[in-house]
């Protein structure tokens, strides 16, 4: 008798952003007239640059003859793209990581959610509240937690709430993690990390022989130089975390599809009689096994970035974007919200007034602006109370929606 | 402390392909006068057909502009291509899939390898004995079965030999599978399935309450009639089957990456207290939430395969390679070599002679016709013996490679 996993039955209902889906689409329907600007779910608005544009129509244009022709490709990537990510990204910033060290893939929510397939159930698996939510639900179908509970934690994760409060930051766990979700430039809040913190958590996992699953899908956004780019710029991190890093928001790659991890040859994990294994031949052995490597011509695509060219054009789309955050940023202060993220960060993170709930505020915005954002709880019970803004939008429907929420009741 | 998943301590160190390139670039160096010609890896030669060139082209430009750019997609694919593949791959066939239980992926390798995290760990599996090495390797990183056993077999997998003494069709098994793989047409066999032989696995599931993981990547491949496309072809299959398609083999993708998986709405699992559940919202639930859809040109290059003008093309490029087929298997028999396969199937299964050992075949072929094949032993024990062709290749080499293979000692 063919058995489900039944962990998935404890997953709760509806992904957030399908359930986001259901209710725009119910108020368009009801609504023809309305035009709903959404600013919901982080995705990118601005066409690809030239020169990946240029890029992709060559690899397309090799695939069409004989002699250019490419079938599988290394699972692992092409080396061109690996070793310009390995120089730009990161040798040229004086963080000593080798092409040999960077898996390509396909997306980071892939990666995210496909790591712990190399790590045992047995391990305590922290994550920040709120935050993303493909690391909790990844968790719970890899079967390390009970069922989600009354206040909306699932039993067995750690959570570590990032509130107002402690200004986003989470302290280190009082029940000592195996690993460690970390995200800066942070979804949602838009907190960044600087060195002190990230030394901190970097000198935890040395001390508990834990792993960071460090998130940097953002870390283009950074626009102060004194913020690490790279959890690898903290001395010692190469022995303990393992970096995610995405073309999708640096480069309007959402619907393109190209990001990459790092497994650093210095990361090991231990069996359970305590004797260490190195960590990248493990996931070489997944990404191998379960996965079969990126379309060709969009891995040629992802290297145009890191010619000059791309560079100058890729910072101008970010910068466009990072100007809709800062325009985001006051006029939402002007209008009386209290407002954080937004300056190295794409989202704006922003408290609801009077307490009102997340939802609530979803739909009054959604029915009096006509605006969509992402509910704070979505993210997480201490997301609660809480909205988050995206700034991935065209600059007029960002004016307007500012126009709207200023005029809202 | 962080702990590894020691099942993958289990695996049988080097999977089949890098071992096979590790061989044939030893080999290259030592002897770089030498023309090797490979028919190892069943990577395809011929680049993409111009109806789909075409739109990929279109495609990258619509990523290029403002008004046709595309973020995100949906996590299931596009609904242009799974109309497409429903209506002329199942529908139009007489075969009633719809789009909604069609899921668009980067490849089968993909599909098939993260199948099994939808189904829980106490289910048997059982598969072909020799297969594509993909079943047993994901079998084993999910914890289902022991160490690998002196006879080459994982502890805990039911394996169905399938040689020249049963006509390559397994027997059903004595001990009763919950999970079933099937492959049709067979890689590395090239042998296929007739409708009364499929329809004792479809009536064998329904009886036992399994499932079959229905790996048809090379259907396009079929030339009889008389032999069936889809599992779905048989009565009740859609209660009991999971078919796997590629764009790989079929048009040329294996370095442009898409694929689909067909869950159909009537497939249910069950929990252990045997209430049974639809399997498609729990793989609807994975692929939303550890995927992040297939990069757009790829979709509309992909749907371009089902165009009049992409249909004609294809099916040239196919005949092209069923014309290698069939040249390497009057040449292999004409050599003294029993030879299977290869009709219906892009592989030529071959007997070595005097029970030479697959691997000592390898090294034959390699050193003395400077060709490589896939020595049938890397597909599990049963295929030791015997040695894969791919008819994948320039026709130029293979009538080269079937020259030299004839001269051999």
């Amino acid at each position: 008798m063919a058995l489900i996993n039944e962990n998935y039955l404890k997953l709760q209902a509806g992904y957030l952003f399908p359930e986001i889906g259901r209710r725009v689409n119910d108020f368009i329907a009801a609504n023809p007239d309305k035009k709903v600007i959404k600013m919901g779910i982080g995705d990118v608005t601005q066409p690809l640059v030239p020169s990946v544009v240029k890029a992709f129509h060559e690899g397309v244009e090799e695939m069409a003859k004989g002699e250019t022709f490419k079938g599988y490709g290394p699972e692992q990537g092409y080396a061109f793209l690996r070793e310009a990510i390995a120089k730009h990204s990161y040798q040229d910033k004086g963080v000593d990581i080798s092409a040999g060290e960077i898996f390509i893939s396909d997306g980071s929510k892939c990666d995210t959610g496909n790591i712990q397939e190399i790590f045992g159930n047995d391990n305590k698996i922290a994550i920040c509240d709120p935050v993303y939510p493909v690391y909790a639900d990844t968790t719970v179908m890899s079967g390390k937690t009970g069922i989600c509970q009354a206040n909306g934690y699932y039993e067995g994760i750690v959570y570590m709430p990032c509130t107002k409060e402690n200004g986003f930051i989470p302290e280190l766990p009082t029940e000592t993690p195996d690993l460690i979700f970390l995200c800066y430039p942070n979804n949602p809040t838009g907190t960044v990390a600087s060195k002190e913190e990230l030394k901190k958590w970097v000198d935890y996992a040395i001390e508990k022989n834990a792993i960071i699953l460090y998130d940097a899908a953002y870390e283009a956004f950074i626009q102060d130089d004194s913020i690490p780019r790279s959890i690898y710029e903290i001395e010692g991190a190469k022995k303990v975390a393992i970096e995610f890093r995405s073309f999708s928001k640096t480069a309007g790659f959402t619907g393109t599809r190209c990001a990459f991890t790092v497994v650093p040859d210095d990361l090991v994990a231990y069996d359970k009689a305590g004797k260490a294994h190195p960590v990248k031949p493990l996931w070489n052995r997944r990404h191998s096994t379960k996965f079969n490597g990126v379309s060709y011509p969009v891995q040629k695509a992802a290297a145009a970035i890191y010619t000059e060219e791309g560079k100058k054009e890729v910072s101008e789309v970010i910068a466009y974007y990072m100007e809709n955050a800062s325009i985001m940023k006051e006029s939402l202060a002007n209008a009386g919200y209290e407002v954080f993220g937004g300056e190295n960060a794409p989202y704006i993170w922003v408290k609801t007034k009077n307490g009102m709930k997340s939802w609530e505020f979803f739909d009054k915005v959604l029915t009096e602006a006509n605006v969509v954002g992402t509910p704070g709880s979505g993210f997480g019970p201490s997301g609660e109370g809480y909205f988050r803004f995206s700034a991935f939008a065209d600059r007029e429907n960002v004016l307007e929606a500012m126009d709207r929420i200023k005029n809202m009741n």
